[in-house]
C-alpha cells in the first residue's frame, strides 16, 4: 500500500500523512509544529484558546521556522443559556476554594465570567485568514458556511472533527475538504458536538463507518502511538492520522516537566473522561481534583467558563509541580508514549509504517 | 503480510485466523459455529449459561456438523457476597413487575436464586475434558491453575479474556495459549475480571500495549467487522481476530428475527453500557428496559443473579416480538452487520482482507 501518496498528502501538498494533533494549553510550540512539518508531516498550532495577538503571534513564529504547509485549530463557539451564572459561579468558587490550602492559593484570582466566545472565535478567524495558513481545522462544531468558504477562497484547506457517522456527514454536507475522525481513545476534549452520549465509539468502530459515509478523505485520530496504530488507521480506510498523545513527551512539546513525567509513568488504564477542568468532557490521567470533584459535577460551569475559573489551581499546580490539580491530557495509547524529539519521534513513526505497509 | 499462517492458525490447525465470537445465550448454534470451522475459522460455542447436559449435547452435535476444530467458552465464576440478597430480590422482582403489563405477564416466575455458579462451572469443565473439545476460552477471570494444567494436559488449547495489560499479563501468568484482548468496541459482556473502571480500553490503543506485554499469541477483538478490521488487528501485532457482531444477523446465528433486525437497523452511536439484564456491564442497543432500568442501578443484583430475575421479562418480550425489553447485545460497528450465512460471510471477510494484505 502506498500510503505516503493520497489525497491527503497530495491536497496539503505534504510528505507524510501523518498530523501532529493541535493540542491546546501551550503544548503546540512553534517549535513542535514547525519540526513535524519540516519533517513532512502536519504540525498543528492549538489555538482555541489563544487571544487574536498570540494566534497572530504563533502563527508568525511557525512561519519563521518553516516554509512548509502547518495548520492551526479554533473552538467553534458553543453557546449556553446557563441561568444565574452569577450565582453558579460562587458556588464553583467556594468548592475549588476547597483546595485552596493545598495548592497555598492565597486569594481568589479575578476573572471575568462572560462568555466571550463567539467575538473571540471571530478575531482568531480574522487572524488565520490574514496568515493565509495553510490548513484549518475546527473542533466542537461546524463553522458558519461562510466562514468555510471565505477560508477555502483563502487557500485555506478546512477540516471538521467528528466523533460519530452523523457529525461526519453534517460536516462533509458543510463543505469541509476533510474529516478527523476522533475515537474514544483520544486523550483531550472529546469533539462532540451533537448529543453528547453518541460521541464514545473506539476507532476500530469509528474509521470505517465514517469512511462509508462520506467523501472526503478520512484522518483516523484515538489510540494511534505508533507505525501499527497508523497502517492499522490506513487498513481501515483512513488517508492519514492524527497522534496528540505521541507527541505530548516530545522535547519541543510545551508540556511542563512533571506532565510529561506523568506520561511516560501512565498505564493504559489509568485515562477518564472528565468534565471538572474545562466544562466540557476530555480524557486524562486521574488525579486527585478529577476525584475530588465528581460529587460537584452539577455544579460545573459551562464550557469554557468552567476552564476560566479553573486557571487558577492548574497555573498553580504546575509551579508547585503538583500533577494532583494538573489537567494531564493523555489518550489510551499513553503506555507506548516515549520521550525524544519530535524528528525522532517523525522518522520512528515513518519508518515503522513502511515496514508494515510496503 | 501472510497473515493466514502464523502461530494461531499453528497451534489450532485451521486455515484463517478468524473465531467467530462465543456469544451466550443460544446465539451461538451447532450450525453456527460448525460453519465457521468447516470454513477454516474457529467456530465457537457460548457455553455460559448452558446447564452440563446442554453442554454435552452441543458439543456433540458441532461434532456431528464438522470434523474441523472449534472452542467453547465459559464463564469463570465470580464470587459476591450480597447481604440480604432475599430482600434484593423481592426489591427487584418488584421493580420488574412495573413491566408486567406492558409485557403481558400474568404472575412472577419462581427462580433460585442461590448462587451455583462454581457447581455449575464445575460441571460444565467436566463436559469440556469428556468432549476433548479443540478449544477452551474463559471469560470473567482465570480458571484454577488446575484446571488450565487439566485442559492442555487433555490436548485442548486454553485462552483468556483481557480488557487491559494487567489482565492480561496475569492470564499469561497463569499460563494460558493466547489471549483474547477484547477492546471497548466489543458487543455483549465485558470480560474485565479486576478493577471495573479500568476495562473500557478501544481496541486500536488496547492491542499494541497488550501485545507488548505477553509473549502468548493475542486475538483482536472489539469493533472488528470487515476485511478493513481484521487488516487494521493484524497490523496492531494481533494473530487473530474475533468477530461477534458481524456473526449475529448471520441465517445459522441463534438471534431471533427482531434481534437481527435491530442489528440491522442500528448504527454506531446506539449502543450503551448496561447492568440491567444481568448484573454484568455488558454493550448493546438501547431500549426501553435499559433506560427505565437507570434509576435502580443501586438494586441490581450480582450476576448472574440479575440475569435469573430478568429472564422471564427477556423471554415474554422475544415471545411479544418486543425489542424494547430484550437484550440486543451489539458492538460499535453495527452499522455495518450485513444478513447472510456464515459461510458468506467467512469468504467475504477472507477476500477483502487478502485485498488488503496481499
Amino acid at each position: 500500500m502506498n500510503w505516503k501518496n493520497n489525497k491527503v498528502t497530495d491536497q496539503l501538498q505534504i510528505d507524510y500523512p501523518i498530523f501532529q494533533a493541535p493540542m491546546a494549553g501551550g503544548i503546540t510550540t512553534a517549535s513542535l509544529v514547525s519540526n513535524v512539518s519540516n519533517y513532512g508531516g502536519l504540525g498543528n498550532i492549538g489555538a482555541g484558546y489563544l487571544k487574536p495577538d498570540e494566534v497572530r503571534s504563533e502563527i508568525n513564529k511557525v512561519k519563521e521556522l518553516t516554509a512548509k504547509p502547518f495548520g492551526i485549530n479554533l473552538f467553534v463557539p458553543t453557546p449556553f443559556h446557563e441561568e444565574d451564572l452569577a450565582v453558579k459561579y460562587e458556588r464553583m468558587s467556594e468548592i475549588l476554594g476547597n483546595f485552596n490550602d493545598e495548592l497555598q492559593i492565597d486569594g481568589k484570582e479575578k476573572v471575568r465570567i462572560s462568555d466571550n466566545s463567539k467575538q473571540l472565535f471571530e478575531a482568531q478567524l480574522e487572524e488565520v485568514l490574514k496568515g493565509k495558513v495553510s490548513v484549518c481545522s475546527f473542533t466542537f462544531g461546524i463553522p458558519d458556511l461562510n466562514v468555510i468558504k471565505e477560508l477555502k477562497k483563502n487557500g485555506t484547506v478546512v477540516i471538521g472533527t467528528a466523533t460519530n457517522v452523523k457529525e461526519a456527514i453534517e460536516l462533509s454536507e458543510a463543505g469541509v475538504d476533510m474529516i478527523v475522525a476522533q475515537g474514544s481513545e483520544a486523550g483531550g476534549h472529546r469533539g462532540t458536538f451533537r448529543d453528547e452520549g453518541t460521541g464514545m465509539i473506539g476507532t476500530m468502530a469509528l474509521i470505517p463507518q465514517v469512511v462509508d459515509a462520506v467523501k472526503v478523505p478520512v484522518i483516523a485520530a484515538g489510540g494511534i502511538m505508533d507505525g501499527r496504530g497508523i497502517a492499522a488507521s490506513m487498513m481501515l480506510g483512513a488517508e492519514a492520522v492524527q497522534l496528540g498523545t505521541a507527541f505530548l513527551p516530545c522535547e519541543e512539546s510545551g508540556a511542563n516537566r512533571v506532565y510529561k513525567q506523568a506520561l511516560i509513568d501512565a498505564t493504559e488504564d489509568e485515562t477518564t473522561l472528565t468534565k471538572a477542568f474545562s466544562g466540557k468532557l476530555a480524557r486524562g490521567i486521574s488525579n486527585v481534583f478529577i476525584e475530588e470533584m465528581k460529587p460537584f459535577e452539577r455544579d460545573f460551569l459551562p464550557f469554557p467558563i468552567q476552564n476560566t475559573v479553573t486557571g487558577q489551581i492548574r497555573k498553580q499546580a504546575a509551579l508547585l509541580k503538583n500533577k494532583e490539580f494538573m489537567s494531564l491530557w493523555a489518550g489510551q495509547g499513553v503506555r507506548l508514549a516515549e520521550e525524544m524529539t519530535a524528528k525522532e519521534l517523525m522518522s520512528k513513526l515513518i519508518m515503522e509504517t513502511d515496514l508494515l505497509l510496503t
